[in-house]
């Protein structure tokens, strides 16, 4: 991609509005763009790196056997008023009069409509466990949205669903997703912690938070420092072997404000664990049984008996995980963010000083991008004419891990290669392409 | 995948409701679930088939350099105020007031919203062409939603904007979008012909709509024959081929129903050339010049002046031609349907006659099914105990374009191969895998 030819509106300064470092930079790098009150459009920039997490989350979706579906953003209310939501939710809810005056809504979440799915299409015991998923936006009716996409009205999400024959079963399900959850984030780059929560609107006597340490999060956090610790790479898809790693996490005090009291923190975490600090909720997991197969009537013939199946549902804000990586990554005091290489919008940028009657360095450039994207590498490389040192401040923004940089003293085949935050090196054009190959894989 | 473990709802029969082949085969395949009126839930096959269109068409848009973006299905009423289409639109838009009693919609297209990005992103003609386009779900309030997803109300489109200096450069970004659109098309299998179109409640007065012909087609045309035979293979991304490329398609008389002039049709076509039919519309494009930007005031500086720009809209319906496809393809005499491999839920059936007490011809497809997925072939197995001729029925309705029979014959290592719709072969397995891998290349 040509800096010249793309569409990334960057702002010179952070804009006033943006009160905090996610939201300042992503309006700064022209990643999202606010179309109304809550409500964001995704410029490239923005648009690539939702894309990448996305990917991640649907290929640690598949792994545990999921399969996706797509449901419509707009319900019909009859579902929610069978399971005795449609009062419940109250003005979060967008809710809709079509032409015909029926009664619609805008999704905030999909319990009903996939219960209404799996009644009408799976008979037997046989078909189960059945997981279900999909990525698909969301709209929850804020009354103040703020911090740009971290709390928005319109926004990004992968809901997944489990239909189970048993509580013990249901169980093994919810826990599949449990560890899945440790992987996807870790392959964000993000180190997240579960944490016991409270089931809230959805319902149930099962749940888990997800949360990532940050500064800037609007969860308080008090956990044990050891839980850091907690090895799940060994984990398999085995039912004892995922009852292990719950037990290896549920030995660690570690819950959010709502569920925080003093005496129990004190008295199970030795004073040098402790750790109250902030953070951002990115994934929520819920064990809820029966509460929408029995009002709904969605069971399965199981030995003559119609059993109400057991449901959990599991969450991933995927939008939300463009601002959450921000907040972990972002050096707001530097100005240098450095995302994953895994969600990066390119590998890679080159960045040659352009003089007006002097185009060696821009010829250069050039060659070497071509050269790069021949190899499969994703490259950026600015061709205008802005000064070298602004040129460099704005990619210290922009965030793609490698930098390329063909300055004055580019006169060899050493190339001046850099890593965000790193010291430069120089390299020759082979070895820099292999270094990157070998990140990605 | 095995079939036991899918999500696959299959219906013995066709469905009462469904009028249209496409529809009857999409609720029989268990593709799609009604929600309510006019919207539907994409189940897991359906769904596959969706994305894989989805990818083709994303990639011929990035091929002329269009850039992705995603703007949020709900919007403000105040530029659709602003372009005075708020109230031209009539009841097909879903309006919504919000917990503020804010006037929202749900966007039916996005001339204003991309219009309002681009006008607050960019100041120069030097950033000129720019080609944005965006793969978002719309909603449509149809007074009469019919023909399952063919004339639904919630529907999943591609929509491409072009921003130019001058018509002529305008010209050449509709060339490219013209061009652009034959190729996707003809990855999908579909020959879709370019027709002289109304512009309707887009505006603007130059666009083509793209028809294939099906029997089940809402739109009456009136074209010359030889037009199916325009080469436009050759033709590149230079403003004079892609010239050359329209005169060709706009030398033979062709037209949809709104446009149909009998005298015209009679005498500029040869009686043998004739072709009077019915096609389904699969994409539209437009020009419109400065219709919403001056309105808008979306302009950028040229030569000391502020220059409005000229704009034009691109349309592809992604879930639309998953039912078109079928509609060219499905032959509901012999309930045969045959995906293009292109799109195709899977790659290969392998189906065995299993018995009840005798696993034999089971462990071998399992054993042919593990040895293709190692070889990149996606595949699904019935490993169900279905009898073996209701197995094929259900498979030449799921349209996996190769199938592997292991039945009654099954004893050497040469295995019952067969291409919907011909004869069976008996080939190696790794001849078999040679065969797909060079179709998929």
């Amino acid at each position: 991609m040509y800096f010249s030819k793309s569409f990334i509106p960057i702002l010179k300064n952070n804009p006033s509005e943006a009160k905090i470092k996610s939201h300042q930079l992503m309006l700064r790098t022209g990643m999202i763009k606010q179309s109304s009150s809550g409500i964001y459009s995704w410029l490239p920039l923005g648009f690539k790196v939702m894309k990448k997490i996305e990917k991640i989350v649907r290929e640690e979706q598949d792994r545990i056997g999921a399969q996706e579906i797509l449901m419509p953003t707009i319900q019909s209310s009859d579902i929610w008023k069978e399971s005795g939501r449609y009062e419940d939710y109250g003005e979060e809810m967008l809710r809709i009069k079509d032409r015909q005056n029926r009664e619609m809504l805008y999704g905030p979440t999909n319990e009903e409509l996939v219960t209404e799915i799996f009644r009408s299409s799976t008979k037997s015991y046989k078909s189960l466990p059945q997981l279900l998923y999909h990525i698909q936006w969301k709209f929850r009716d804020e009354l103040r949205p703020r911090f740009g996409i971290m709390r928005c009205r319109e926004f990004y999400m992968k809901d997944a669903y489990s239909f189970d024959i048993s509580d013990e079963e249901a169980l093994f399900s919810y826990n599949k997703f449990f560890l899945s959850y440790l992987k996807t984030f870790k392959r964000l780059e993000l180190s997240a912690i579960p944490m016991a929560a409270d089931t809230g609107p959805i319902g149930g006597n099962l749940s888990h938070e997800f949360i990532i340490l940050a500064d800037t999060g609007e969860s308080k956090i008090y956990t044990d420092k050891r839980i850091f610790d907690v090895e799940y790479e060994k984990t398999t898809l085995e039912k004892k072997s995922l009852e292990n790693l719950r037990n290896k996490y549920d030995k660690f005090y570690s819950v959010t404000d709502d569920k925080f009291n003093k005496s129990d923190f004190e008295n199970s975490v030795n004073e040098n664990n402790r750790l109250v600090t902030k953070g951002i909720e990115v994934g929520h997991i819920f064990y809820f049984g029966d509460k929408y197969s029995k009002p709904m009537k969605a069971s399965v013939d199981y030995q003559g008996k119609k059993i109400f199946v057991k449901m959990g549902s599991y969450g991933v804000g995927v939008s939300r995980l463009v601002g959450a990586i921000i907040e972990a990554k972002y050096k707001d005091k530097d100005e240098i963010m450095k995302w994953p290489l895994s969600v990066s919008p390119f590998d890679c940028a080159v960045i040659p000083l352009v003089n007006k009657n002097d185009d060696t360095n821009l010829l250069k450039a050039i060659k070497i991008y071509e050269y790069m994207k021949s190899k499969n590498i994703d490259v950026i490389i600015d061709d205008t004419e802005e000064n070298f040192s602004s040129k460099i401040k704005k990619f210290n923004l922009l965030g793609v891990p490698y930098q390329i940089m063909i300055g004055k003293k580019s006169e060899n085949d050493l190339i001046e290669f850099k890593e965000i935050g790193s010291d430069s090196k120089y390299l020759k054009i082979d070895k820099i392409i292999e270094l990157i190959s070998n990140k990605k894989k």
